[in-house]
């Protein structure tokens, strides 16, 4: 099989386009980095342990340093989802590591991808490992939007937490809470998410290097299984940690499973929001009206003036596609057999791809949607007044049934509780004026509601 | 191992049991009771293929009379979820139809499960040709319902077909259409899910009796070959066919596939249908209020009066049910191996389940919601007039950017556009009549708005 | 909001790109292709329909055609995932249009994106159709290699028909068959999926053009909404027909649904497939091996020689991606709400992402590995002589019970059924060699079996 | 609505019924007697806090422990799934109590179900705590399974410490491993399970009681408030904890997503066991026949003497069911809607069904199976000894491309590498011993390769 002159990979690169080329996208150059990484570090432990002699190590990392420069970024063809459990894309790493690292070197020696480049090494240990790599190099962008989200709402709060809102509980009228409240729970919520992707990354900074084949770490020396992780760290500037159990870390993974899990748990928590957001903006005449959202971009080719919720609606997508690629993960994940798991390239291809889109379009919301989204406090404030359930105070004093009776009165009649109470003259006016004041409808202690209960 | 003396099932059940036995549900009646029917078929063939003596076949046809009877109910003890393909259930049937058919046989001449009553068949034929009939019997009635659906938003549509409802596209005003047309599409939607189900349940009535152990057949008569089929047929009352491959047939779970993908796009479409109810029938003072749905049950312990769409929300919980036993059923075709799938019983227990959950909830909220709903034709007619989005229809006379000024000041302002239109003198008061009439903004032809055009 | 001088696209373009653009693909050529051709059909009828000048309609058309041509495939910038249901893709399309026709019209006659080039349309109705258009335009392709694949398998049955092969249950050994029967199943299960995809995508011919904004067509002639398909069908050599119900057409996306899960069974079909593919290779020394995959690539990076199963593993991960996206789809399409589903773009993404996939993959696996696939019909021939299964022939003769012990003394012994046979003298020589005969093994009629039972 | 005499539940559980009785399954009991847990801690606390007489509090205490010794188990009757956010089983409860407590009361003085026994809460922080209370009283038993499996691995581990075992990766034979090493790699699996499913459980100990109709509190005593879930901890042994936002508490179910996909994690993990199991014992003749599962029941009712791993793939469909179960907890938590989450229901009964499930299949699977599972050390030994890949050993010495001609020579000629070693005097004899002996396959550093490196 002839090869074009121009092209620096080698033969394994060329039959793997043969084999998996279709029109489909190239394998994350993150991954990619992260291999060059891989294997300057174990050039130079190999060349620590005296089984790589020093000018091929040096030739290495000189190529690796090269190739982290950017200059060969072509080179790396193989697509993403890729049969043969990553060793098309560590090949193709090692052909052109092999071909750059030769201008370096003597011509009489000539580099080879498998014996030098790839000394101590496995495709099934070096690949998932560079995937992790990745994942967790991705981390900090996605954590830092998720901080910056659950900030933003609780800025939000501050500037609303004296602005009344009807809740609902099955879309019915509910108890009053306050936009400011409300604006807390997402706060609070992504806090959550953040601890819960932090806690669920743990397992990502275990990795299986020099466990080699299938985790025995045949064809490492002692010294390289020793040292190599610490090599990587330094290169890559993480704190990943070899698995006590290599064979188990080879051919499990259950922590990529268990990470994307916790990306769809950010993705169920996403669509709440938005799910809300689009509710709650919804009109401008005939919904809810009482968020509004900053018109973005016109909203219809056709309605003029229209402006739709379009940022809530990517998230709400993005959503839809995390939760989709947790689906192929878990499917992946579950169909290892044995000492491997041959399906990490469409694991890593879902996973990296839910972690850009999720860190994107946080981002885009942020800035294009929550930042200026206000809230309409009169619009709030006059459900809150004309829903019969606030009635729902008066419980504890007249009981369940006589409260219902009169909640049907207000439904049927259109008349406002307040209206009805000082009508049936059940409570001196200034009782009414205390129940039915927020700090009670809101069940705050400083409602003094204990002394009503004695009437 | 010892059994108990009142049981009538044997040894390979009792080990069922052992293994498999643990706080779950046993296998449908329904798939039971289709193997009784089978086998009760399997003898009277393999009689007249005569290799059975027709003393034995009559032994066995009677006890499975009597069991199809329901005197023995209580010996199907296997659990819905077992390992071993359905082997189990097979044999739990096999064991006890010989210990009935003995009392019916002189003393010496004893029934064996295997060579008498399992004669000809393997449960890889019996047990997943069971299974489809069994959902087979249980189409009817979903179709029935689905019908049922169907015809009864149409008669809901005829009685509010000139009750305006604004359109919302994205949850933001749209132009109007009527409850009508929108009772409409439910129909129409349904009905498409009933043809698609049909279509879909199509491969089920394909089955592969005969095939026994893997397809080819083995150990059946070719006079069984021929004639089982249509026996079943005879006594279940059925139209199953026989595979023309019955080696495909025993190893490929696709017609399961295929079906409970059309039972999921219908959770699909009662989904889109339960949160349109929802929404539109949120309130009662700060929500849409356009629908009313039938109280059905005090809707809160707390808040008295409350009451909430509990028909929608629970055809929500069953659709959510139905997605989930997809993705199940999904897992459990795509594990088959080499020359069978053996993870036929859960399969079988979630699409059964699927349809039992879907007929049920679709069948009380016809009763329960639909039946009952009405509309508030003046709520839907105040949004139509109020919205600036009806502006629209201007858009072609005047253009898309003086419209959309249009609507800013109408939206700005809180005017209706046929307040600004009369201000502004854009069109004569007759026009704008016309112009703002039902039938132009539903984009009805009467609405001769070509002469209009021509202003 | 400035533009670039460069650009052709408008200012909707450039704030849907503020709004949506994070490291994510762009929206798919074929869409916007069918988008332009919508365009081109629409500006005719609207001329024919007397709404549009002939000049401006000519200057769309050949502007359209100008696009066609690729000359501006760098100005369709919009990514896939974006909110407001298609709209800044279709004013992306409006906008490059205008810009590029004003070039054919006098300087003083500016083309209007929205009054002119998405004249009588709406994004609710050009964005799904286009849609559709794709993924009918995908179509042949896949059929076609799904025609080429069941070709394939019934060319290699023939070659294979009389190749024993150990029927294998729940992986353990079962009753034989040959490796002809056996791909002469996987022939008819994916002719089954031509089929059932077939069939899956008639929905999506059914077009709502001329729905406009939710289907009542407002702002379309009555001329352009009765010929507006007839035209699109000639510029796109389809077959479109226009829904019935335009309104259910525009708010119900069940038909992506319905054909994303026919897509789905197929990825379940090909997973079992590639399964038994790589397991029937397995080896070469420590597994089935009856099986041989051509060797497409170097499978280790370490060990050397080493060839893995690549192709059916491409197979699985393009599968998984497939079901994946089936979950993604699923949300999105229950998501829809009142007259719209403002989720297409998501879900047209992942449907044609998996028609591309499965197309190219399929096609991949064809020509790397089926083709020159090969069977070991020695391996074959011993397992079926060396496994105790072959008993089972014997049960109707002996019955189950006796058969049971002589399957376990070969078991325990090491001996195969012959051997023992032998020792027995149950049978004549003649007798079991005509039992243990290949017709007779393989339930075929030829087999004569019925004299023996008279033994 | 007449009730029959007979019962003791209400008007409110009779509707349920009439709402949601199809052919569904009953509530969990556990469900219901921590509701009845939280009735009888409320009664208290009211009394404590003065809301409560003193006499009907005591009433409902002795009421809610005669339920509690199951008197009344048939009272409960409302369905799993249910509509209305699981109003109906707490009214069903309330009912119940209040109408057995009748009898500690004197005749005039009636108990109310809502004003009494319902005092200070709702649906919505009464059903949420009772079913995140019962998911934590599931957990010890799943959490002992789990440990329990994981110490069985362990200790069959140390029984084949030394029995050799073909590794393969991609089921294509590669370096070896022991049999003890692939169980350690099971028990260590399980246990980062354990220790999973432990960390995601957490949240599920944080409830919302005392927030009452949308997290506010409105309607409870600050006193109760205060100290419900101190009782509700004393009266269930638990150890629950108050959440800080009980509005963010009542709305969000992303701790039920969470621990459902800790489940799911797990159920991916007994998948990949369970697969490797039914691989590992294929055969008996024409499989891998390395591990003998022991036999529990007759495999076949056609093929005499047939044994099947029928207890492994209990284990797969029960995983299966899990990560359906997954996927409707997924939908149902992102179908939330400002302050209430109306799914729990179908929530919860899918995660109390996992968990039953996982237990139950844990202990049967580790019972009937791993107990008695034994390794054949004879063919494992022989897999290694015959297969070609073992030459990898080599690479190092002599360079990738020489060892792939060896490895080639070795598959074509049928020789081992041992043989092809022998005769090419590449290597010493005892050489080629010491490189071929298990230490050096195993990769383990008494193996002294270093010495033989410098040949």
């Amino acid at each position: 099989m002839a090869l074009p002159d121009e092209v620096l990979y080698g033969i394994h690169t060329k039959r793997a386009l043969g084999n998996f080329k279709i029109d489909s996208e190239a394998i994350s150059p993150l991954v990619i980095r992260n291999l060059v990484l891989i294997k300057r570090a174990a050039a130079q432990t190999n060349c620590e342990a005296q089984t790589l002699p020093a000018e091929r190590a040096l030739a290495i990392e000189q190529a690796c340093d090269a190739i982290l420069l950017h200059h060969y970024d072509d080179q790396f063809v193989v697509p993403a989802i890729q049969g043969g459990a990553g060793t098309s894309t560590n090949m193709n790493v090692n052909e052109v590591i092999a071909n750059v690292a030769n201008q370096y070197l003597a011509l009489h020696e000539r580099m080879h991808p498998n014996d030098d480049v790839n000394q101590a090494q496995s495709t099934n240990d070096t690949f998932p490992t560079a995937c992790k790599m990745a994942a967790l190099q991705l981390l900090p962008a996605l954590k830092q939007q998720l901080k910056h989200l659950s900030d933003s709402w609780l800025r939000k709060a501050f500037e609303y937490d004296d602005a009344l809102k009807l809740g609902r509980t099955q879309l019915q009228d509910a108890m009053p809470t306050t936009f400011g409240q409300s604006f807390r729970v997402y706060a609070s919520l992504f806090k959550r998410d953040l601890v819960r992707i932090n806690r669920a990354s743990q397992n990502l900074t275990t990795v299986n290097m020099g466990g080699t084949a299938i985790g025995t770490g045949v064809n490492a020396s002692q010294y390289y299984q020793q040292h190599i992780v610490t090599a990587i760290n330094r290169v890559a500037h993480l704190n990943l940690t070899q698995a006590t159990n290599l064979i188990d870390a080879t051919q499990n993974c259950d922590s990529f499973a268990e990470f994307s899990g916790a990306l769809k748990v950010l993705a169920v928590d996403l669509n709440k929001m938005a799910n809300d957001l689009r509710l709650l903006s919804s009109g401008p005449r005939a919904g809810l009206s009482e968020l509004k959202l900053p018109a973005r971009q016109a909203g219809s080719s056709i309605m003029p003036g229209k402006v739709n919720p379009v940022l809530p609606e990517f998230i709400n997508q993005v959503a839809f596609e995390v939760i989709g690629h947790d689906t192929t993960i878990t499917l992946a994940a579950e169909a290892g057999q044995l000492e491997l798991n041959a399906f990490e390239p469409v694991m890593i291809r879902d996973l990296l791809s839910s972690m850009t889109l999720l860190t994107g379009a946080i981002q885009r919301f942020i800035q294009n949607c929550l930042t200026d989204l206000t809230v309409d406090r009169e619009t709030g404030a006059q459900a809150v007044e004309a829903s019969p359930v606030i009635a729902t105070v008066l419980s504890p004093l007249i009981g369940y049934q006589q409260t219902t009776a009169l909640v049907h009165e207000a439904t049927d009649t259109g008349q406002t509780i307040r209206e009805l109470l000082l009508q049936k003259h059940l409570f001196r006016p200034a009782q009414i004026e205390q129940l039915l004041a927020p700090a009670s409808l809101l069940g705050r202690p400083s409602s003094h509601k204990n002394q009503v209960v004695n009437h």
